[in-house]
């Protein structure tokens, strides 16, 4: 399973695809959209290049899901609402080519990289890394694009293994009560 | 020149078709767009129902240009974080189009229909009935998307006239400044 991971922002949206078979991962690809081309106050103009990135990533790469960074409220209303219509613009160019996407918070990611919450943006790097044995460090978007990607995957590992241990149990279980009725 | 305005929401976006001429207006269509259909916590899900509403929207009347509003921090971030991510979605789909998208906020849009800022909901309704010549009462929805659009061909109808002035009085100026130098 290809699996895309998307960090959304308006002025930088990481992005990072790998493959995952079980437990496995490798790495595909991965960079950043940024915004920088657009002028300071045009919004619509970042969104279009965070839309038409993101659809010309998943074009190319041909991802069967994705995973997307949940955001939160900031401190500032104003950066909600920015961050908002950045990852509104990044979800739409996800659903709208019909690929199925998951959430995760940045605390998900990180337990899933590197095995706590509250893990520093350099430890998600250095874990990415050696997870998907890159040559070098990734960028700090990427590195978190790359982790979504890899929390996505392992969400999907430990799904698959506990849907093996439930028919295992149901099977056990099942030849247990044979085992007493008969 | 025909425009499409938005009135996005997360559960319920508006759209407004008008075409404009100068200072003459005619309706063209509106409704709403409801995002119902979608699971309650599947957020990508209504941003899929946003962003292709606002697409088939766009396709079916053809519009040259798209005037959006702008939307605010609400009292709760939370509902502020929602509605970002609504209009993010409604943008990219105009964009994505290459449609030039025009911003609005409220208030203005309720000076140019209305006549004032304060406007109740209803006073739109009422004037946008008027404006368009409507047989009824627009829903709220749908009147304040016609109210955006009405909104972006005032500024435009003005920008010409002040266009139309400003050549005039250039005229006049030459016309003056040869007499006097010849």
């Amino acid at each position: 399973m290809r699996i895309l991971g998307i960090d959304p922002g308006l002025q930088t949206t990481g992005f990072g695809v790998i493959d995952a078979e079980g437990p496995r991962l490798a790495y595909v690809a991965s960079g950043t959209i940024k915004t920088a081309a657009a002028a300071r106050g045009d919004l619509p103009g970042r969104l279009k290049i965070i839309f038409e990135g993101v659809s010309e990533v998943a074009e190319r790469y041909g991802p069967g899901r994705a995973s997307v960074e949940i955001v939160f409220v900031n401190v500032n209303p104003q950066s909600t609402l920015l961050l908002g219509q950045a990852r509104g613009a990044a979800l739409a160019a996800l659903v709208s080519r019909g690929l199925p996407v998951s959430e995760h918070t940045a605390l998900q990611m990180k337990k899933a990289v590197v095995g706590h919450g509250q893990a520093r943006k350099e430890q998600v790097q250095e874990m990415v890394k050696r997870l998907l044995a890159l040559p070098g460090l990734p960028g700090k978007d990427a590195a978190d694009a790359l982790g979504l990607a890899i929390a996505e995957a392992h969400a999907g590992h430990a799904l698959a293994a506990l849907a093996q241990a439930t028919t295992l149990a149901r099977r056990t279980h099942a030849q247990y009560r044979r085992g007493r009725v008969y």
